[in-house]
């Protein structure tokens, strides 16, 4: 038996199946029951080199990370989680000491935890060797809620812009360790009127720049407010940059910010529905562009800087 | 602006949309509208040097074959494709002569006439750029008809074997310009009575295996019956294998395999109601196994060799 038949049989065996697949593992294409909600699909691609590094981290956090940003992206539109699909281009020689085939099902079991707590059915893939470096491309499915998708476009002049958990920094394991904000957006979205969201991938400048940019407004953000995590302090200390600019431009936070109507972002301040803090870090405003606010009241313009190694077509 | 951001504005201009996207290009994910029928999703990434080789073929023949084999998937489900998201890992310093963005737009030129007839919305991706070569991962969705997806599963003893087109020596050129049998998938699907279908990727031989497999049964070739392509017999004249060989054992033929009543076969054969000839090479037995029968009638086993480097989970 090839590789990638003893590949499918472990599928076969380990992945659970669930009420959302017609027809099991092994067709040439998967069939899900159809919802009743629209269907919300993204796809990220992660590579050896790039998105992480084979020899300095286990095949299980490459695979967590790579269903783990999907899930991200899925969880900045509202969506619930329903199926990935999963191909790999894996080394002829295996990688991080393991086999080809073991590499594979490392991936996979970094894969299922992730996927088990978040409801997700891998529901099919693809698996192919070859003389490059590790490749692993996730498309996910998710569906709305009856309150609809949350967009990039939805932001009004007056929001207060919030987010989830703290920022920077995350280069020190949490790029690899994703928690995506899924039941968090879901919650959030179930609860309260929120206007547009998107997932810190990019860096918090960078991506609040493209939140105001889809919906032709500009944002503000209050540097003295945005929650700067614990790994940002410890890289400040390492390389001399201020925490906060970790904060602003590191980037793979997989945090949500969030655009929400002044009222409805006081009710959630308040009364922190959430595993992780959710803080108010600024507002949107007429005048398009990314802006920064000091203690002082002071409005500058602020770069967008961060990561741009990835686009979402 | 950088490359991904240049992608993504090239591709929101020669993109089509349509009704089934419910939020433009551009979000953290696709939108589509739900539909009544059950969604069918595939999956196949494609690499340099394993599927192409870009120092030989044109980035739009790979574009065109990468999502060529992804409907030819869902052709093989008898599912409608819909939608098709396309990640990319870009070797930073471009390839076949051209620059990284022109390499990426000239993959996604090779796409858009596939797409644009078979009615498919390029509704997503994720573009990355890094030191690797060429990789290429799409994922297809589909719905089904109003008759259900056309699975490997329903065979039964009795059946007839049916093959559009003719067989091997795809390597010559077909294999790049793949003409995925959606329309014809469909149109026998409606018309007709199919047990069960495949296609052809890995070759006849392993591929009508596989086809028993799934159903618990077995699978005889008529040797003679088998239609072999023009390519096949000029490949036999450069290296002297028979030209039937090529025909079993070649592989991303991309032709339809289909288990039929032998009522509806009969119908089908003599109707001939594609634009592709359907012919009858064999039957499905309650034997395991793959089976070859000589114009004489005599009937031994048969290997089912033929590609084994992917397979769809």
């Amino acid at each position: 038996m090839n590789l990638e038949a003893q590949l499918v049989e472990w599928l076969r065996a380990n992945l659970p199946g669930g009420p959302l697949l017609e027809v099991p593992l092994g067709d040439d294409a998967a069939v899900l029951n159809p919802g009743t909600h629209s269907i919300v699909v993204t796809t990220d691609l992660l590579t050896e080199g790039v998105d992480f590094l084979l020899d300095q981290t286990s095949p299980q956090l490459v695979g967590h990370k790579a269903l783990g940003v999907n899930l991200s992206d899925l969880a900045a539109m509202a969506a619930r989680p329903t199926a990935a699909f999963v191909s790999l281009a894996l080394p002829r020689t295996g990688g991080a000491g393991f086999s080809t085939l073991d590499l594979a099902i490392e991936l996979y079991r970094g894969m299922l935890p992730l996927a088990h707590k978040h409801g997700v059915v891998i529901a099919g893939g693809d698996t192919n060797t070859w003389d490059g470096p590790l490749v692993v491309s996730i498309t996910a499915l998710g569906e709305t809620t009856q309150r609809g998708p949350l967009t990039r476009t939805g932001a009004e002049v007056g929001d207060r812009l919030l987010v989830t958990g703290s920022l920077g920094g995350s280069i020190l394991g949490r790029h690899l360790a994703v928690e995506p904000r899924v039941a968090e957006a879901l919650l959030l979205h179930g609860q309260f009127t929120l206007h547009a969201g998107i997932d810190i991938s990019d860096g918090l400048a960078l991506d609040a720049w493209r939140l105001g940019e889809a919906s032709g407004c500009g944002m503000v953000l209050d540097l003295d407010r945005i929650p700067v995590s614990v790994d940002a302090h410890e890289l400040s200390q390492r390389d001399g940059r201020p925490a906060r600019e970790h904060a602003l431009a590191d980037g793979e936070d997989f945090e949500l910010l969030l655009a929400v109507p002044a009222d409805a972002a006081r009710q959630i301040v308040e009364q922190q529905p959430l595993d992780v803090p959710v803080t108010d870090i600024g507002e949107v405003i007429a005048e398009r562009g990314l802006w920064q606010r000091s203690a002082t009241g002071q409005k500058t313009p602020l770069q967008p800087q961060g990561w741009q190694h990835q686009a979402q077509a």
